[in-house]
C-alpha cells in the first residue's frame, strides 16, 4: 500500500493546546516509570548515584485537551546534569509548574539508596541497598501562595523474633526478615530540619528484635542471634516503639508506619500498620 | 548442643493477651499475601472461582499486646469454604469483627476476574481476565452503629491512538495498550445498586480509542485498526470520558481514575488521573 | 484530517503467509502473558479451577513470514472449556502443531495450586497456594516420531534454621522462611508413572527444617518452633536431601532444585543449586 | 524464660566446614538478591555508577557441609570499592575461587545502563534506561586449565508496526511497544573484541520498526509515527533481521534472541525467539 500524502502543516499543530468541552479539569496528566540517573546528597556531604524511577504530572485545566509530555523528560534530565537533590523538591516541581503553565505539580520517585553497615562485632563493612521514595507536590493556594508537600519513604529489612513462639516453646523461637516501612510527612517550611534518611534508617533500626547486617562473620553471627532472643517483638510492638519514635522526630509533621513480616512458620505474612497526623493528600496518589 | 528442657506451661499463655503499656493503639494488624480460593457471583448468576490475595486486619486497642493471627486464616477459609461473594464483605468484615474482639476491621483482596469477550465482527469468543480488587472496610462508631466502606478496583487493557499523532502525520499515526484503572466507592446501604465488574469493563472501554479482545480475525482486526484511528483518544480524553461516565454510574459515590499508555513511541509510560468524591479513606490503605 | 479510502482486498490477504526469503527459520513464535481459566486434575480425583499465564509458540519454517496468532487463543479457549489437565500436554501440542500447520510446538504455564494443610497438632486446616509450573515440547523428528519433553515446576515455601547459628550462639538460632525451586523432567512414555503434586510438595517439605502452614495454634506453634530447633538446615542442606529424593522419585527422569532462604539475618539471600539429568533443554526457555 | 547459658566455643566452630556424608556435590551455593553499587566502563571512556542486583556462587565438593556466605559480599565489596567493569569477570571469578577455595564460580548481575539518546530530528537529548545483565562462569577443568563463559544480555525497548493491519485495513495500522532480548555469548579468549552495550543497542534498535526515545518534539513525533507506518514488522520479523545482525557481531559466539510485543489490540503479548550456537550452559541458570 502506498501511503496517502499530505502537505504537512507548517508549523505543526499544537493539538495538546486545542480547546476541550467537556468542562472536566485533571487533578494530574504527566509521565510515569520514567528511569532517571539523579544525585543525592548524603549526610556526609558525598553525593550518591541513584537510579530512580519516576512520575511527574500537572494540573489540565478544563479548557485544555492535553498537557505537553516531552516537557516533563526535559524537566527532569536538566536536573539529571545539573542539579543535587537536597529535599528540594519545591523547586523542581516550581519550574514544573512554570514550564507547563499549570497551577499544580506532582512527583513521586522510587530508588534504592545505599548505605555502608558494619557487622556489630567484627566490624565488617558492606554497603546495603535501602528502598526509598520521595513524593512530592505544589499546589499553588492563591496569586501568592503555594502550598508544599513532602513525604520521606524509607523501607527498612530488620529481624524480629515472635514473642509468644519464644515464651511456649521449650528451646528456639522462630524468627524471620521483616520490613518496616515508614512514610515521613515532612516540615517543608524555610529552615525547616533537615531530615536524613541514614538517621531514619538507624532510628527505625533500634525498633526490631535485631538490625540485619550484608556482612556477618561468625562472633557477629552469635551476636545477633542472641540479640534477637534476647529482644522479642511482634509486628505490632515494632510499629509501637516506631510510633514513639518518629512522635518526636525533628522535621516530621506525621507518618504512617507498616511492618510485614515473612513469617518463618507460614507462607504468608503478618502485619501491623499505624498513622498519625497525616491530613489531606493534596494530590498524592500512588 | 542439646537443648535446654522446660515444663510446659499448661495451657500455653496466651502472650498476645499480655498487656501493653505503651498507650498505642494501632490503626490495623492482621495478615498479608495470604492467598486464598474464593467464589465469585458473575452477571450471569454463575459462580467464577477466583485466586484471591488479600489482607485482613482489625483494629488493636492499646491494652493488647498483639492480635491472633491464626484466627484471619480461620475466617477466610470459611468463607472460601462456604460463601459466594457478592459485594457482602459488611458480613465478612463484621464476622472477623466479633471473632477478634475488635472495633474495626479492614480487607483487601486482589483477583484476576475473566469476561469472554467477543471479536467484534467474527465473533469469535475467548476468557479475558481483568485485574480487580476489593478494599472494605467496617468501624464501628458507636454502640450501635456500623460504617460501612466498600472500594472495586477495576482495571481495563485497552488501545489508545494518539490525535497530536494522527494529525500532524501525513499517514499513520501510534497507537498503544493502555490500562484503565478505576476504583469506585460503592453505595453500601441498604437496597444498594449492584454493580457488576462486568458493566464497569464495558463502560470504560467505551472511553477508549478501542477496547482490546483476546482473539482477532483478520476481518475483526481491519476493524479494530480503522476504529482506532477514526477515535484518536490522549490519555487524558479517556480520564475525563470516564469521568463523565462514572459520575453517573447508579451505584456509585465517588471514584478515582487513571489511565496509563504503554506509548509505542517512548520506553516510559504516559498517564492522566482524577477523582471525584474520594473522602476520608476510612483506614484504608495499600 | 479524512482517511484516505482504499478498496478492501477481499477476501483480506493472509500477510502471515507471505513468502520469506531471509532463509531464517525460528525456533519459536506464538503468545505469551495470556491468562486463562483451565482445570487441572487433583491426586484426590477432583477438579481444580486454575488461573495460567500461557506461552504457547510453535517452529517457524524459514519460507512462512508469520505465525497464526489468534490460533493459540482458539486452542487454549478449547482447552478452557472442555479439558482436564492431567499431564495429557502431548494432546495440547500435537492439536496445536496441526492447528498451524508446524513441526514443534512449546507450551508454558504459570500458576498457583491450592492444597489443603492440616496444622501438626490441632489439625486445623485451611488452604495454601504453591506456585507452579508445567513447561512441555512436542517436536517433530522423523515422519512417524514425536519427541515429548514435559518439565513440572513447583515452588513450596518451607523454614530453615542455621546450624551454625544454633552451633555458635548460646540460645536461640537464626531461621527464615526458604523456597524450594523444583523442576522435574517427567517420563512421557505410555503407563508413564503420575506425578502428584501433592507428593512432590509432601516430599520436598520433609527436607526442610519444618514445613511452613497456613494455620498455627498455639500448640502448633510451639511444635513448630522446637522442629525447626531440632532440626538444623542450611540451603545446601536442602537441595542435598531433596536430590537424595528426587534421584529415586518414581516417574521423574531429571531435576533442577534450588533453595533460596530469606535470612533472617541479613537484606539478601542464601542460596544453593543443584541438577541432574537435565539433558537438551528441546527448545525449552523461560 | 532465662535463655540457658552455654560457654562459648574459642574459636567459634566452622560449622560450615563440618564433613558431610551424604555424596552430593553442590553445582552452585552462594548468595542472591544482593544489591551492590558498581562501576562499569562506558564505551566513551566514561564511567556509570550502576546499581547491581547480583547472584554469586560456587561449586561445592560433597566433603564439605556448607560454603562460606560472607565472603561473596566482602568480594563483591571489594569490586564495588575498587574495580571497573569493563567484562573483566574472569578476575572476579577467579578471586572467588581462591577466596571459596572452589573449582567453579558463577555469577549474574542485572542493571539498568542510561544511554543518552537523541530525537531523531530536533536532537533533543535525554537518558533512557536499558534492562542489561551479566552472567559469568569459571570452571576449573584441569589443574592448569580454566573455561570462561561470559553472556551480556540487553533488553531494547522499540516499536513494531503490524504488516498484516496495514496491509489489511483502509487506514492506520496497530503498532505498539515491543522488547527485543537478547543474550549474547561473548568471545572471552585473550585479544577478544570488545562488545559495547551502546553499539547492540543500536544494532537492534534498527531491526525494529523504529526506535522509541525518551524526549520527542512534534517534528520528531511525525517522523518517527511515519517511519513506523514505512516500517512494518511483526515480532517474527525483528528476530530474524536481529539474527541476521547477530550472526556477523565481532566478538559474539552464540546468541539467543526474543521479541516480545505489548500487542495494541489485545490484553496479551506477541512473540518470537530464536537461538544459534548456545551450547552447554555451563553452570549458568537463571
Amino acid at each position: 500500500m502506498t501511503p496517502p500524502l499530505k502537505a504537512v502543516t507548517t508549523p505543526l499543530d499544537d493539538v495538546q493546546g486545542y480547546a476541550d468541552t467537556r468542562g472536566v479539569a485533571l487533578k494530574q496528566a504527566g509521565v510515569k516509570q520514567v528511569d532517571m540517573p539523579l544525585s543525592l546528597m548524603e549526610k556526609s556531604g558525598g553525593i550518591q548515584s541513584i537510579k530512580a524511577r519516576v512520575s511527574l504530572g500537572v494540573h489540565l485545566e478544563k479548557e485544555s485537551k492535553g498537557t505537553h509530555m516531552s516537557r516533563f523528560i526535559i524537566q527532569l534530565t536538566e536536573w539529571s546534569r545539573d542539579k543535587v537533590i537536597t529535599l528540594n523538591f519545591k523547586d523542581l516541581l516550581e519550574e514544573t509548574m512554570t514550564r507547563l503553565d499549570s497551577k499544580a505539580a506532582h512527583m513521586k520517585m522510587d530508588f534504592a539508596y545505599f548505605i555502608d553497615k558494619k557487622a556489630p562485632v567484627t566490624h565488617y563493612s558492606a554497603p546495603m541497598a535501602f528502598p526509598c521514595s520521595f513524593q512530592a507536590s505544589l499546589i499553588r493556594t492563591s496569586e501568592k501562595k503555594l502550598s508544599h508537600q513532602l513525604v520521606l519513604g524509607v523501607t527498612v529489612p530488620v529481624a524480629t523474633l515472635c514473642p509468644c513462639s519464644k515464651e511456649i516453646s521449650d528451646y528456639g523461637a522462630h524468627n524471620q526478615r521483616a520490613e518496616i516501612r515508614a512514610h515521613l510527612v515532612l516540615d517543608t517550611t524555610t529552615d525547616h530540619q533537615m531530615v536524613w534518611i541514614e538517621d531514619v534508617v538507624a532510628a527505625l533500626e533500634e525498633c526490631a528484635s535485631c538490625p540485619v547486617y550484608p556482612v556477618l562473620k561468625r562472633l557477629d553471627e552469635k551476636y545477633v542471634t542472641e540479640r534477637q532472643y534476647d529482644n522479642p517483638k511482634f509486628v505490632e510492638d515494632v510499629v509501637r516503639d516506631a510510633t514513639l519514635v518518629l512522635r518526636e522526630y525533628p522535621g516530621v509533621l506525621g507518618f504512617s508506619i507498616e511492618v510485614e513480616a515473612l513469617e518463618s512458620i507460614h507462607g504468608h505474612n503478618a502485619y501491623a500498620f499505624h498513622e498519625e497526623n497525616v491530613t489531606a493528600t493534596h494530590g498524592l496518589h500512588s
